[in-house]
């Protein structure tokens, strides 16, 4: 038998992933990689980290270098654009300068991944590129960029109030700039949160970080060809304000790259995106897709879900790489989007979906303030957590949390909602206590109580 | 109707409970509670950290003052001791002093715990009383005891490398004495660890603290009736040792205090404690047990399991209250004794049960050393898990975890457990991943992949 060829177009976390386990899974396949980036698979989630120094080369976030992919013999094609697919003739064309290059596939994986959204701010181009102060964050060269603009009390205007956006306004905060965030909706992580935890979220967000929800960035105002303000303009009232602006970040979500999956007839979904299934394939045969350009499932109501998550995308690659070298891995029926962030020295995590995304007959909720530790034990802080669940069924459809170590109770819930748990389950989920290190009864337990009391009485009516 | 009668026997964490969930589930209800020990409901748990002064006072660890029981209608009798039940009669007499107290009881309680068992070293008892500078560490009075005999650079035997003798050796080596430990057993905490585990938490453990497994305490020497040393003795070799020591703690376990039980009737199960089920219910009518004293089932084999964690007795002290008061509240079909510890700057955890427990050829075990960040993050701590898995159900039965955030790490697993989650669903558990917080895959689903691995070579044999 022949060796088998996989290419696969993409080599961020999904197809980098996605590389290293089909040759995990088929040591002899002809694999190649095309990407259009200079890099490799790097971390995108680290790049805020390196323009606050935390990390400190961009280097550091390449997590399968050229050498890797060398000593494994896999193909890497950088700087390399995928002209076109031919599903007939299994075969995939690529451009690298002028070069052009051609490979059959036997397995095809499409991890072409998104590009950032960009709101219709008037000035916001130049001879149709972003001014030169405008930034995205997507990319190592995007983050280069903002970094070389970094200078100390110069101001910064962050667009979207999203994980991103606020991670972004941590890090530049560190490096003392002045920071103004601006977002569309009526609460910060809107996408995540209910508005009652985003609202415990903003109270503990450093008062020198000025926040307008509810404002849109409506003109760029330059001087000389640099930027000087951002006109933002309050949706409802609107009242429009001026605002001091040496940088402007964008971050409001991403647009998926499916044109060349959508060609050759990849099913698109509900949301824009390349459908696949638990084996991470797509409708054509012998056809993979993986990442940001795709939808999955979400595992509690199994509706169409977008995928953005670096840890469901590594996830995705593993399920593609091994499934199309011919091994067998099978995703779960549906993801929870457990996630989470740090910032602002504030931990939050989510897991599920939110209360704007269910419907709100169909909910029932309870949210819980308490403390990491017993009273009598000194240094203990505070954690709440929110629980949304179904009415009928009283499963866990989502969770929110903030302050103390609010990501590793999230998992908790998600392997609870994984294994079906109801909220009287959970509740009586034995948590590890010792007067260092929790109490006698967590936060976990304590808020599904209050649902569980909830649900009862609900049902008592 | 007539107002029930509730009475409860013990008012430690499983009492205490008992009395406050029977009066929120009926405001009615006469509560009587007899204690005998001065102090209502404390925490045991803390009495270490007092110990240290990192709690500054024995009163902080009162969790329902007098106070509280008199504001709640309950009327409490501490330093009384019951000695009698009669069935017939559903009556209660107890002693306080010369006084002699009788109560009718609808529902009773019996929460009675259990005290030190007391290993047989010679000279350890003068007059039929434990020398005076040899301690349990069980109640108030016992950790005031050792509070007071605490000198710099101080000799401290500890018999015992259980949860509690680890404990007491990080806080009294805080108090900068010189710690010696001696374990019969061959490894420390063998009770919840399998002999690696133990190993790597051994290596964490600074070398100033003596440590002798495979070691009995066999006989105390006094010196003008104070102990000044105590010999040791290799259980394997006989050799013999002599360890200095001013003070001695004997930290080797419980036996439960069953007596009233048996005289009644109530059914005594292999762990030589009181049967009871998932409504804490005995086999007597009306007749409720809680806490130290019981037996319930562990949740992965449904064998018995002698109760003795803090979280499961005040479980079980919920569920008494509540059903004897007339309400509902159903124990899970098991516990998985989740539990957890920090001593020496370590975080250790585990849950369900050991390898040890389990019969060899019925399990299958991994084990994964890996980093709480992300390698390109700056401060990751190292963290080791093992799982063992039923071979043939796939089913996780217990997990052992050393180092950043164990408890919470284990508390993941416990829900997992909780919902049966196979070795194989629990690897693909979305956890959430943000550089400053996690890496994309954690070490939880790491080590699972490997297992799973591992069952999947097995079958293929």
């Amino acid at each position: 038998m022949e060796d088998k060829n996989i290419v696969i177009i993409g080599c961020g976390a999904g197809g980098g992933t996605a590389a290293q386990f089909a040759r995990k899974t088929d040591r002899k396949a002809n694999i190649t990689v095309f990407e259009k980036d200079k890099y490799p698979q790097y971390s995108k989630c680290g790049l805020p980290y390196v323009i606050s120094d935390i990390i400190p080369d961009f280097k550091e976030l390449i997590e399968f270098s050229e050498e890797w992919f060398k000593k494994n013999k896999i193909e890497l094609f950088l700087e390399t654009t995928v002209t076109k697919i031919d599903v007939k003739k299994q075969k995939v064309f690529a451009k690298k300068g002028n070069k052009e290059i051609k490979r059959n596939y036997d397995s095809l994986i499409i991890c072409t991944g998104a590009k950032p959204s960009i709101p219709p701010i008037k000035n916001i181009r130049q001879n149709d590129k972003l001014v030169q102060e405008v930034h995205v964050i997507r990319t190592i060269s995007d983050a280069e960029k903002i970094k070389s603009e970094i200078k100390k009390d110069g101001n910064v205007t962050i667009v979207g109030a999203g994980l991103i956006g606020l991670e972004m306004a941590d890090n530049l905060h560190k490096k003392n700039m002045n920071i103004t965030i601006v977002e569309a909706l009526s609460n910060i992580l809107a996408n995540i949160f209910d508005s009652d935890t985003s609202e415990i979220l903003r109270e503990k967000i450093p008062n020198d970080i000025e926040i307008y929800t509810d404002h849109i960035a409506s003109k760029i105002v330059t001087k000389k060809n640099k930027i000087n303000k951002v006109i933002i303009k309050n949706k409802k009232s609107n009242e429009k304000k001026t605002i001091d602006t040496d940088l402007l970040i964008v971050s409001t979500g991403i647009k998926a790259e499916t044109k060349l999956a959508e060609n050759i007839g990849c099913k698109i979904g509900k949301t824009g995106r390349i459908v696949v299934n638990e084996k991470s394939e797509t409708n054509i045969r012998n056809i993979y897709a993986v990442g940001d350009c795709t939808e999955y499932k979400d595992y509690g109501t199994k509706r169409a879900l977008g995928i953005g998550l670096g840890s469901i995308v590594v996830r995705q690659g593993i399920a593609a790489g091994i499934n199309a070298a011919g091994g067998k891995y099978t995703l779960p029926s549906g993801f929870l989007q457990t996630s989470t962030s740090h910032f602002f020295n504030i931990e939050i995590a989510s897991a599920g979906l939110n209360s704007k995304c269910l419907e709100e007959k169909q909910i029932i909720s309870a949210k819980y303030t308490g403390n990491s530790l017993p009273k009598y034990y000194p240094g203990g802080k505070p954690i709440v957590i929110k629980v949304i669940a179904d009415k009928k069924t009283e499963k866990i459809l989502g969770v929110q949390a903030v302050g103390d170590n609010a990501a590793k109770r999230v998992n908790t819930f998600s392997a609870g909602m994984m294994g079906d748990l109801s909220v009287n389950s959970f509740r009586k989920l034995e948590t590890a206590y010792a007067p260092p290190i929790a109490p006698t009864l967590d936060v976990e337990t304590l808020v599904c109580d209050i649902l569980d009391m909830k649900i009862k009485r609900k049902k008592q009516d």
